[in-house]
């Protein structure tokens, strides 16, 4: 099945969109899941990468009920440098076990042969000694499109290839995305805009049977008014929509995201549900599935009437 | 010191502003490096990973007498998971004790926490268990400046705070970097111009003692005429010129990429270089280093008449 009909068919089988980042700051994981690993394994770099990885497994396992998608922020990972990857792989291994849509948020970009490797290894397959093995395995990953088309098809051709998605940033959920993205064109179209079409045209003929394409791209909740003119452009690209909860947007901007049949849109939020418990001692399992059937509850309201 | 004076002090010493790219593509590493890791390690990971540190190894030694600066693709590592970032850390750790300057190509971008992430991981410390510790520990990193200014100012405060660089993406030398950055604004300018000013009032009050800026900007070597104007529109900036050999350019080209004292650009090769070697059975290291001899006296040449 493509990438794009999977995730249709796991946000209808659990009417939801909601996304959840896995974006584990090590400083914030509660002490109930340090304590025994440090007992274990010292204050070691393994130690902390099974911290996170124990800490993932919790709220895999609270937010499964309500969550269809999951989305790893790789930077929090990489940043440990090896450790930090094994636990990113084994994270990703017992999220796709539970059945999650699996998107790798990477916003990867470079050229030719340079972006085909990192294609083959998040998307595809790379050639180990002539034989071609699975290293990360995820269902889509984010790219950013700065060096134009041909940083981007050797994404789409390894995607396609294994059934895959991937997702342009297009206009981006930070208070500085304008700088770049909402420059005024001589044709009077915003920087964006102009990039929604490309990004359309690269698209249009990668549709899954569902007619959405398996060329999604990132519209951030904190512009609703964009969202709105690139809803009615894009009739049939999907959105990954950041900057839900800690980043500020509510539920009844994201409105303008979703289509009448209440499709074209998964919104994530990392902090908001992985961190959602208010107090230590409080166990943060049940403070994020509280939050996260909070927010599916919420944003049905407003996605097509589906409560 | 600053990293820009130190890149500076670096190409002075070896009268060279050559790169060098390592960016191993496993296929092209020749027999005679892969067939005792073969025989020891098997066709595992592991001795993949290790293959590509002792070619790195061997092509490190080569080219030190002429190349004062290399340059890591981070893709060609990591596509190959945890292994690969160790064959990474360890490249870099072998050419940080023979002297090079070390520039990590990944083309990062996010914003905010998740920028700083990369940012501490890969320029600067990250937190294990309250210890602040190196992981990566390089000398500057590329960066994509399609967020804006809020996506790129954690990578400059990291990088001011460790004596790091940053290169942000200008102009990139691939066929379709028009795509999105030559578009014409409202204004006039071409979208890249604009960036340009951006980033230079960014980086205006980050310089060494040199003059230039430690906030640098890569501008393919395929692009000659956009450089001419850069060039003048930004004389204290130091462009990270790609696209020389194997992507078409010659050094006649790069004529206009450099300021009258010389300097002010560094060319990198990565192909061209790493894989000079003609046939089967001829030394890699030997034809390694009569390219990078080659490269330098030709850019020589044409920058500030320096043979």
């Amino acid at each position: 099945m493509q990438a794009i009909d999977r995730l249709i068919a796991k946000i209808e089988e659990k009417n939801s969109c909601v996304c959840v980042g896995l974006d584990p700051r090590f400083e914030r994981i509660p002490e109930e899941v340090k304590k025994p690993i440090k007992e274990k394994m010292g204050e070691t770099l393994e130690g902390l990468a099974q911290v996170l990885i124990n800490f993932n497994y919790g709220i895999l396992e609270a937010v499964e009920p309500y969550a269809p998608v999951v989305k790893f922020q790789i930077s929090f990972y990489e940043q440990y440098g090896p450790a930090g990857l094994k636990a990113l792989i084994e994270s990703c291994k017992i999220s796709r076990e539970m059945g999650f849509e699996i998107i790798l948020d990477a916003k990867r970009n470079d050229i030719s042969s340079t972006a085909k490797a990192y294609a083959d290894g998040y998307l595809g397959k790379v050639n180990l000694w002539g034989r071609e093995e699975f290293i990360y395995d995820l269902d889509s990953m984010t790219v950013n499109p700065y060096l134009g088309k041909d940083g981007l098809e050797p994404f789409i051709e390894v995607a396609q290839k294994y059934d895959k998605g991937v997702w342009v940033l297009l206009k981006t959920s930070n208070p500085s995305s304008g700088d770049l993205q909402d420059l005024t064109l001589a044709s009077g179209e915003k920087v964006y805009e102009r990039l929604a079409l490309q990004l359309q045209e690269l698209g249009t003929n990668w549709c899954g049977e569902s007619g959405y394409s398996n060329l999604g791209m990132v519209v951030g909740a904190t512009y609703p008014e964009a969202a709105a003119r690139l809803r009615k452009m894009l009739p049939r690209t999907f959105f990954l929509i950041p900057g839900y909860g800690a980043q500020g947007a509510v539920a009844a901007e994201l409105e303008h995201f979703f289509n009448p049949d209440g499709l074209g849109g998964i919104v994530n939020s990392s902090r908001g549900i992985i961190f959602a418990r208010k107090k230590d001692g409080e166990d943060y399992k049940s403070a994020a599935r509280r939050a996260v059937l909070k927010m599916k509850q919420k944003i049905n309201t407003i996605r097509g009437g589906r409560t």
